[in-house]
C-alpha cells in the first residue's frame, strides 16, 4: 500500500561505498532500464486487459446476431471457451507456442509455466497474459458460426483442443518462441504483426470446419437451396459488441509491440483508419447491392476493417490503412453472400470477417508494406503463410469436429434446436419477463 | 514479439568509444527523456482508447432514451459519424485545427498527415489519435437531439462537415496548433482544458441547430404547445451508456495532459467529484420538482457533472469541483424543461447536457480558478469564448442543416417516421424476437 | 496541449552552473525517480478507472438477475451509492481510513483532503482515486441482495454510512494509513492484498444484514419454507456485467500494487486463472447438482473465482490460483443453496459471492502463501481477520438497517413491490416499448 522506492534503496546502499564515475553511470543505466521495463509491463498488461474485454464484445455480437431463444447459450460458450481455453493454454498451449522445441516444429517445454525462469524474469507472466487472450480470441471465433445448434459439451471439448493445440502450433510457426529463435514462417519473413492470420484466419477456418460439419440451422435453407434470413434478436446488443471489440482491438494491435514505445502511435492510427474504411465501404456496398444500408453488414464492415489491418498495422501507412479497410469492407459483404450461396450457415458472418478478411489483411501487409511496397518475394511469403494457415487449421478442425460428433455428439436434436438452446442446454430463459415472437 | 532494448544497444555502441563524464551524462539525459516520452505515448494512447469507447456510451444512451423502432438507426449514426468523421478529420480537420496557418485564422497545412515530420516525430500520430476521438465526440452529440426523424444520408453529410470544418476551426482558436503559436482565444488566456466549450458546447449548439431545423417528432407537442413525454425504450441500456461515458471521460479529462505526469491525479479527482455532484443534485432537483427521482434525469445529471468539470478539471479544487457539478446537475433539469417549453424536441437532452452545461463549465473554470479566483478579467475572457462558440457553431450549423434540407433532404417522411427508422432507413428491426407495444 | 519537458528545463537551468560529477549523478537520480513516479501515477489511475467501470458491471449483473419491473431502480441504486458514497468518502471515509489517528483505532484527520500535503504531494489524489472506487465496490455489493424491495431513500442513507464509516474503519485496521504506521491487523501480518475481506466480505456481510432485516421478496418462499425461483429478466445483460466486472478486476487486483512494477504481471495471471477455475468448477458443480449447467450459477462462479483470488493474488502461485478459484466455484453453489434454505432471499447471490467466498479467499491467501505455505500462525491471523470483519460489519450494518427501518423506512409497501420499483419509486418503466409477462 505504501510507496517505497526500490531504486532509492539501491542508491542509499551504493552511497556506502565510493563509486567511480563509470560505476555510477552503470548504476544509472540499470535504473533507467528498470523504469522502461516497468512501463513495458504496464503497457502490455493494460493491452491484455483490453483484449480480454473483447470476449465481452464477441459474446454480445454473437448473441445479438442470433435468436433470443439461444441468447444466453452463445454467451456462455464465449465465457467457457475462455475459461477452459485459458486453463488449457496454461497447461499445454503456451509451452507448445513459446517453449523451447526439441522437434523443431513446436515447443516442447514450459507446460504449466515450468522451465521458465519465473523467479528471475516475471516477464513470462506478462507475456503469457498477453498471449492467453490472443489464444482465447482465436478460439472464440467459431462460437458465432456454430451458434444455435451446437451441443454445449461438444463445444467445451473443442475449445480445449483449439487452445491447447491447433492455435499454438501455427502460432509457433509464425511468431516463434519466447527464448529460442524464430518459427519457420517468421524465418522466411512472414509479416503478421498482430495476427490477421495467426489469430483471425485460424479462428475463421476452424469456424468454417465447424459450420460445415454441423450443417445449417433448421429453416435456414429452402429445398431449392435459397436462403431465408434469420435476423438477429438484439441489434443494439450486437452494436455494443462491435464497439467493445473495436475498443479492445487497440490493445490487440498497439499492444502487440509488448513495449511502451513510440511505435504504438502509428498502430493506433492505422487501426482507426482501417476500421472506419471498413465501415464506410461496407455501408456503400450494401447500399448499392441491397438498396439500403444494412445494420448488421455495416457492423461486420467495421470488424472487417479491424481484422484487415491486424497483420500490417505497424508497417502500412495511414493512406494504405484506409485502402486495406475499404477492401475489407467490400470483401466481407461478398464473402458472406458467397458462403450463404454455397449452403454454409454462419449466423454471424465469422468465417468471412475473420477467415477471409484475415487472409486479405495478411496479403495487404505484404502488398502495402511501407518499407518495400509491392515486393513479389514478400507477397509470395504472405501467400504461403495464408495457405499454410488454411491447410493446417481447416483439416485438423474438421477431424476434431468429426471426432466430437462421433463420440459425445456435436449437434443438438432438432427438437432441442427448435426449443432453443437456452432451455434445452441450460434449463433457463434469457428473457423470462418479455413476450417473445418469431422464435 | 521479443523484447530488445534500444537503450541497451545505444549503451553497447557507446562502449566502443571512451566517453568523458560529461558525454556520458548527456547520454543518460537522452535515455531518461526517452523513457518519459514512452510513458507519454502510452498514457495518451490509453486515454484516447477510453475516449473512443465513449462512442459506445453515446450510442447506448441515445438508443436507450429513444424508441425501439429506431434503436439501431441511432446507433448506426454514432458508428458512422465516427467513421465518416475520422476520415474527414484525417483528410482536412486535423490540418485546419493543428496545421500551420497561412491565414492566421486556422491551419492550412497537414492535410492527410502531409507536412508533419512523421518519420522523425511519431508524436503527431499519438496526438492525432487523441484529437480524432475528441472531434468524434463533438460530432456525435447532435445525433441524440436529432434522433428518430433524420435521414441517414443527410446525417452522414452533416458529420463530414462538422468533423472537417466546424469543430476544427473553433478548436484552432481555443487550442492552437501542434507547432505554431496559440490560437487567438488561447492567447487571451481562455481556459478550456479538456473542452467544455471546444467539444461539448460546440456539439450542443450544433445539436440545437439540428433540432430547430428538423422540428419536433410527430406527437411530441400538442396544438396548445404542451409536450407529451416519449419515454426511452431501454433504460438499462441508457444507464450502461452513462457508465461507459463516465469511464471514458477519465481519458477525456485526465488524458488531456497528453503527458504522463502527476498532474493527472487531481484531474481524476475533480472529474469524479463533479460527476457525483451532478448526479446527486439532479436527483434532488427532480425529486422536488417532479416528486420522484426520475431515472433519465439523474442519468443526465451525472453527464452534466462531467461536462461541467471538463473545462476546469485541472485548475479547480476538489471542493469547487463538487460545486461545479452540483450547479450543472440543477441547471440541466431546468434547461431541459426550458427547451421543451419553447418547442425544441431534444429526445435525449443533448442540448442541455452539452451546450448549456458546457457553457456553465467554461464559466466555472474561470470563476473557481484555484490560482486566481473570481478574477473579473478571466471571467470576461471565459464569457467571450462561450459567446464566440455559440456565434460560430449555431449559425454555421444552421446553414449546413438548411443546405442539406434543400438538397438531399434532412427529414424522413411522416410515414417513415411512424414506421420507425430501423425499418424505413435500414430495412430491418432491432428486436425481431420481441413483441413491441406503444411504438 | 503542447509537450514541454520539465526535466529538460531543469537540465537547461543546471547547465548555467558547473556541476561536479557527483552533483550531476544526483540530478540524474531525481530525473529517473520522477519518470518512475509518473509511471506509478498513470498505472494507478488507469487501474482506478477500470475499478470504476466495475460499477457498470455490478449494475448490469444485478439488473439482469432481477425482474424487468425494477430494472432501472437497481441500476440507479448502483449509480447513486457511488455518487453519494464518493462524496461521503471524500468528506469523511478517506480520513478515517488513511488519516493520522489520534485514537489508535482509526484515522481522525484528512477530511475533505485537509491535512494532506496536497500541494507538495499530489500522490494523495491518485491514492484517493484508487481508494474511492474500492469503497464504492464494498458499498454497492448490498444493492443486489436488497434488490426489488428496498426504499430508494433508505438505500441512499445506507450508502453514505457504509462509505463514510463501516468500510473505512475496518479498512484502517487492515490497510493502515497513508502516512502513519500500519493498522493493527496489518501489524499482525494479515494478508489481504486487494481486499477479499476488506472490500468483498465487508460488502457481503453488510448485504446479509440488509437481506435479513428486509426479509424475502413477496412470493420467494412458500409457507413450508421451500423456495420459488424468480429468474432474472435479462441474462445477456447479466453476462455483460460479469465480463465488465472481470475486466475491471484486473485494475482491482493488479492495480493494488499502486506502483508500475513487474509485480503486476503475476497478479494478472493469478486473477485470470482463478476466475477461469471458478467458472469451470461452478459449471461442473451445477451440472452434477442440477443436471444442467445453469447460466446464472456459472456467471456467479466466475465472480467467485475473482473474489477468491483477491486477497492472495500477489502471493499465491499460478497453480494454487487455479485451486483457489476452483474451490470458490464449488463453494458459491452450495453457499447460495444454503442461504436460500435458511430463508434469506438474496436475488443475485451477493452474500455468497462476496461474503462467503471473500472469507475463503482470505483464508486461501494464508494457506497457499508461496513464501511460507500452510503456516499455522499465518492461517490463524487470517481467521482472526475473517472473524473480525464479520463481527464488525454484520452487527453495525444490522443496527444501521434497523435504524433506517424505524425512521425513514427500509422496505416499500407490498403494493409498491408488486408494481415494481421502477414505477413506484421513479414513476417510469424500464422497457415501455416491450410487452412484458410473468412480472
Amino acid at each position: 500500500m505504501r510507496r517505497e522506492s526500490v531504486t532509492r534503496i539501491m542508491i542509499a546502499a551504493s552511497a556506502a561505498v565510493v563509486l567511480s564515475a563509470a560505476e555510477s553511470l552503470a548504476l544509472e543505466d540499470i535504473m533507467v532500464e528498470e523504469v522502461q521495463a516497468n512501463a513495458d509491463y504496464i503497457w502490455t498488461l493494460v493491452a491484455a486487459f483490453l483484449v480480454f474485454f473483447m470476449q465481452a464484445g464477441f459474446a454480445m455480437v454473437e448473441s445479438g446476431f442470433t435468436r433470443a431463444k439461444s441468447a444466453a447459450n452463445v454467451i456462455l460458450k464465449n465465457l467457457m471457451d475462455f475459461s477452459m481455453g485459458s486453463l488449457a493454454y496454461w497447461a499445454i498451449g503456451f509451452g507448445i507456442m513459446f517453449g523451447i522445441s526439441k522437434t523443431g516444429w513446436f515447443g516442447t517445454s514450459g507446460f504449466f509455466f515450468s522451465d521458465f525462469n519465473i523467479d528471475r524474469d516475471p516477464w513470462v507472466f506478462a507475456f503469457w497474459m498477453f498471449q492467453v487472450v490472443f489464444a482465447a480470441t482465436a478460439t472464440t471465433i467459431a462460437s458465432g458460426a456454430m451458434a444455435e445448434r451446437t451441443r454445449f459439451i461438444g463445444y467445451l471439448l473443442y475449445s480445449v483442443v483449439v487452445s491447447a493445440l491447433i492455435y499454438p502450433v501455427f502460432g509457433s510457426w509464425a511468431w516463434g518462441s519466447l527464448y529460442k529463435g524464430s518459427g519457420w514462417l517468421e524465418g522466411l519473413g512472414f509479416i503478421d504483426f498482430a495476427g490477421s492470420t495467426v489469430v483471425h484466419s485460424i479462428g475463421g477456418w476452424v469456424a468454417l470446419a465447424g459450420a460445415v460439419v454441423l450443417g445449417p440451422r433448421i429453416g435456414k435453407f429452402n429445398k431449392d437451396g435459397s436462403a431465408n434470413p434469420i435476423p438477429g434478436h438484439n441489434l443494439p446488443l450486437a452494436a455494443l459488441g462491435v464497439f467493445i471489440l473495436w475498443f479492445g482491438w487497440y490493445g490487440f494491435n498497439a499492444g502487440s509491440t509488448t513495449r511502451a514505445t513510440s511505435d504504438t502511435a502509428l498502430i493506433a492510427v492505422t487501426t482507426t483508419l482501417s476500421a472506419t474504411g471498413g465501415a464506410v465501404f461496407a455501408m456503400i456496398t450494401t447500399w448499392f447491392k441491397y438498396r439500403k444500408p444494412d445494420t448488421s453488414i455495416i457492423l461486420n464492415g467495421a470488424l472487417a476493417g479491424l481484422v484487415g489491418i491486424t497483420a500490417g498495422c505497424s508497417n502500412i501507412s495511414p493512406f494504405f490503412a484506409v485502402v486495406t479497410g475499404a477492401v475489407a469492407g467490400v470483401l466481407v459483404v461478398y464473402s458472406a453472400a458467397f458462403f450463404e450461396r454455397i449452403g454454409v450457415d454462419d449466423p454471424v458472418g465469422a468465417i468471412s470477417v475473420h477467415g477471409v478478411v484475415g487472409a486479405w489483411g495478411t496479403f495487404a501487409a505484404g502488398l502495402f508494406n511501407s518499407a518495400d511496397m509491392f515486393n513479389l518475394k514478400i507477397m509470395g511469403v504472405q501467400l504461403l503463410g495464408i495457405a499454410t494457415a488454411f491447410l493446417w487449421a481447416f483439416p485438423t478442425a474438421f477431424i476434431l469436429f468429426k471426432s466430437i460428433e462421433r463420440t459425445v455428439g456435436l449437434r443438438v436434436s432438432p427438437q432441442e434446436e427448435l426449443q432453443g438452446l437456452d432451455y434445452s442446454e441450460h434449463g433457463s430463459a434469457s428473457y423470462p419477463n418479455f413476450t417473445l415472437t418469431n422464435i
